[in-house]
């Protein structure tokens, strides 16, 4: 397969991830071109202006067929649409990845592909509360955790491929089976989302009145921070992760419910060993901070497939 | 009663809140004399040493004997406890304050005090997440909602001198019943604590290898950070205000359970509504960030009774 400064790479998307991707691309030089596909001509527009790709168009057809990497950058449920039509467009060889929230639909779609295309799963673990084109920055991958989730037709080829264009934008592949990416997706990110909406819920019946809100000081604030995220990007995710989602949530309950019975019955020394061993565990974990942890140049690359 | 300025203040326990007290009342020259009241002679000498205070000793009832004004910047239980025996060692007259994060309990042990005493419950609804004397600062208070909770018994004037400390340390004083307060706090402070506790928990059970923690981003760093704080007072907290930090807890559990009934269903439309909701809650609220709308000067001091 080709070295990635020799292919032409084409996004399909230009929000916040896509466009992003394309800029590291052009401002690393890690490809001989980057074509970038949107749905509006004033995206193309606004990316060719501030040269985030070489070239652009709305036509799915013309801007995938003779791109040696094509990456989906588009909601977890329209990549789900696209892969069901996107087949037939693509060249002999071609390496499909994507950058969806879930990844155990999306890898059974991409198993369903022509056998000529090379499939690879993908999702950076980052990303910002805005969104859009006017949001996006080569920067935004440096540092992050970007997982891959091959399939077993994969070849070691496009792997290795995927690999350099994670790299090339500053990430740090990691490579993880789709379904454990689901099932620890929920756990670190999905059921985050749902207590954050949980929390503001609560509240919202409580703070009818100003007052709720003036007693609410940093520890409500970053607790409550996720539920303003983009709602539908959040659908996209919990529908297509639903029973990952249910079962971070009820182990969660379950670990709420213990709590609860040690406050209810005052057990002062079960709720100390209780939360002592949770602070020491959230301690440990982020004794590193992770903007330092994901940046750092030892970044222990710990590969599980 | 006397004004602030010529007052004799003395502050029982120098951690992080009562040591940024007595530091901002010196640094702003609010009051005549400040008196600190430790239990390690190593803490009185050290706050002498940074001029936090104009006396030190670790002898209650030398400390307080006569004071205008006795603040006990204690843990909550720890209040109690001194509750239950100061009231003879105050002079007549002497207007007493803490700074306990719950109010109910406390309310009612102040209404058992002698009645020569002017009690008066209060809650800065600040702090940070270290602790002890070495981390306390003038500006802690600067900005910060101070709840103030007066008894029936509470004269105008002491609650007048109250106020007037806590404007002295450049806090915004709120006049709450002390229900009410814990029920409020219960919901913006205690319930957030418990939902990062039931997180980090359940994560914990998951991530006995490092991928777990390598897919946490920040929206998990934020979720999750409240369970890192100090047990001790967290049990002070929770062991003090079980019927209020139960019932949020519940309220919370009854929003997830809807959550999980949609997501279950696959009702699209019906989670898009709910969480559509309760993003916009968050964003209005929170449109002003905390740390601005605690700092500007046209803070809305609306006082509910």
């Amino acid at each position: 397969m080709t070295a990635l400064r020799d292919t032409r790479v084409t996004v399909v998307g230009l929000g916040l991830m896509g466009g992003s991707l394309v800029a590291a691309l052009k401002t690393n030089h890690a490809c001989r071109e980057v074509i970038g596909v949107a749905r509006r001509e004033a995206t193309v527009a606004a990316a060719l202006e501030r040269a985030m790709i070489d070239h652009g168009t709305c036509d799915l057809a013309a801007g995938v067929g003779s791109a040696d990497v094509v990456v989906l950058a588009t909601p977890v449920r329209v990549i789900l649409a696209q892969l069901a039509e996107i087949g037939p467009l693509l060249p002999p060889g071609c390496l499909l990845m994507d950058l969806g929230s879930t990844k155990a639909q999306i890898v059974a779609a991409m198993n369903r592909l022509p056998p000529h295309i090379q499939p690879l799963g993908g999702h950076p673990m980052g990303g910002k509360e805005t969104s859009g084109l006017a949001a996006a920055e080569p920067d935004l991958y440096q540092g992050q955790v970007f997982v891959l989730t091959p399939l077993p037709r994969t070849s070691p080829e496009a792997l290795a491929l995927g690999r350099a264009l994670v790299e090339a934008v500053g990430a740090h592949p990691l490579v993880l089976e789709a379904e454990r990416h689901d099932r620890l997706a929920a756990a670190v990110s999905h059921l985050p989302y749902l207590l954050a909406c949980g929390l503001v819920g609560m509240a919202g019946e409580l703070g009818q009145d100003d007052t709720l809100w003036q007693l609410a000081a940093s520890g409500f604030r970053d607790t409550s921070r996720l539920a303003a995220s983009n709602v539908t990007m959040m659908l996209d995710i919990l529908l297509t992760n639903q029973e990952a989602a249910l079962e971070a949530l009820e182990a969660c309950e379950a670990q709420l419910r213990h709590l609860a019975r040690l406050i209810e019955s005052g057990d002062e020394e079960g709720l100390r060993t209780v939360l002592t061993a949770i602070r020491d565990s959230r301690v440990n974990v982020m004794r590193v901070p992770f903007t330092q942890y994901a940046t750092r140049n030892t970044f222990p690359m710990s590969e599980v497939k």
